[in-house]
């Protein structure tokens, strides 16, 4: 397989549709990368796109999108739900195949600067490529949102962007430039309609209250099922293992004498994470995801 | 993904380098095929081939390996531990994505049908192909090997082909023409020394004896290892799971005090294989192949 990068930059428009399809189509224009997923989202006003392909490819594509979301977007009238910066938002940078964590920094490096350069832009580095321990955590990073943003940058000096001027753009705000590893989504499901108990196993899992190191948790009500879930992100799979998760939660729900109904995959996974749960239950000796055929084969296509 | 089919056609020659060397470049030159594994043996004087791309390509590939064994390997001199009754001695078409087994069974009658007239070395159908529930069994259709089947066709009513002359081929002898479902081994390793209970374990797991309908199984002995084995072909990991045989061998063990150490699966697995054990143990609801992120980067890169 060649050298692959996935790209998820997320923008701060999620209904007018001229402004997402011109988006849709500047993406398409860039044919050397794939285009994994478009998701505009009225809600929250706000669109995901995820691309992947070389880290060149991925860069130049993400480039392209983010100077045109700061042509069109404007922050000053955009309203939506979820927590947000800028026109764009976050440009995160995830290594998939022969590419290392700090080939990604590099790129995130790489991206801002260049992004900020042409833009004015100011830009904050988070996750892996952090600068400072309380930039890491992209809801440090986001806290106050643009609105706040605008009256603390230039005065705070926690503040000063790690690329571009110390000042918010008078349209586009800011942006969170990271690299981050693959993220998957994992929820649990148990037979209850008692949310404490999905909300005291969310927080035995998860790293914040002494969990494991790369578990994110909150327990959830599904009303319509009347049942309760312990709603997850893996944010290192290779390190903090699906399986190592989910027996923890069946083991604590046992104590509450509430079985684990189901469980729920969102989104994507690397076929290395299916391995490692094979691996575990089945015991393998030495298997591994060269010995996947589609893998092998995807290997061969490149 | 596009169509995709798997051939494994295995011909009788695994030490002459000129024989190997010779077919191997000819595989070479059909580009719009993959070849996935070339595996001389010289012990069994057997090369095992591994091609996939598209019902037409794989066949116009094998077709050409086939007539060249035809050409180049003479059975009145060949000696090897493996059965074999042919030059170009097995040809199963396996179905990979958005081919159906019927396709497979197609492409099977149309490969023998060619392969004959171009050459008159009678075929036989085995498998999903068989014509006769008494050549369903590769074991069966080649029992007697080339030096039984040269004496018996043309006499034996039961020995005439299905494609091709009723008589063996002077040089070339006959060839098992078949469609199969991919197959997976998987071996179940016990931490005793005592093969009667891996011979007994296998006898409960397999077809033949009363166990899954696609187990073949076997106890063996790891003597540096001083462990046994149960060693396995599933035939169609679809219908018999790879988790259930597992489960069901590590109960048998269980009751005879004996632990299950490790497992193990020799060669490739279709990313469905891990998907089922991955829904089975983390109890996924609504999991399938296409949320794994190789495949869904294979489908779009074709």
């Amino acid at each position: 397989m060649a050298r692959l990068v996935e790209c998820v930059p997320n923008f701060s428009e999620g209904k007018n549709k001229t402004t997402i399809e011109t988006i849709h189509t500047l993406i398409k224009k860039h044919t050397d990368v794939t285009l994994l997923d478009f998701t505009p989202d009225a809600d929250h006003n706000r669109t995901d796109v995820t691309i992947i392909g070389s880290p060149e490819a991925v860069k130049a594509a993400a480039l392209d999108i983010a100077v045109k979301c700061v042509e069109l977007i404007d922050m000053n009238t955009h309203k939506g739900e979820h927590p947000r910066m800028g026109a764009i938002d976050v440009v995160p940078f995830i290594p998939i195949s022969e590419v290392s964590m700090s080939d990604c920094v590099q790129l995130a490096n790489d991206f801002a600067k260049e992004f900020s350069d042409k833009t004015h832009v100011p830009c904050y580095l988070y996750e892996e490529a952090a600068t400072r321990e309380d930039r890491r955590n992209l809801a440090d990073v986001r806290r106050g949102q643009y609105e706040g943003l605008k009256k603390e940058i230039g005065t705070n000096p926690d503040k000063v962007p790690d690329y571009g001027p110390n000042k918010i753009h008078p349209t586009a705000g800011a942006t969170a430039v990271g690299a981050r590893f693959f993220l998957i989504a994992f929820n649990v499901n148990l037979g209850t309609t008692n949310l404490a108990i999905a909300e005291d196993i969310a927080k035995v899992v998860r790293h914040s209250s002494g969990g494991y190191r790369y578990v994110k948790a909150k327990g959830f009500e599904i009303k319509e099922r009347g049942i309760v879930q312990v709603s997850m992100n893996l944010t290192n799979y290779q390190k903090t293992s699906l399986f190592r998760v989910f027996e923890t939660i069946k083991n604590e729900a046992e104590r509450y004498g509430v079985p684990v109904i189901g469980s729920e995959i969102v989104g994507l996974v690397p076929v290395e994470a299916l391995v490692h749960i094979s691996n575990h239950y089945l015991r393998l000796e030495k298997f591994t995801d060269q010995q996947v055929l589609e893998k092998k084969l995807l290997e061969i296509s490149k």
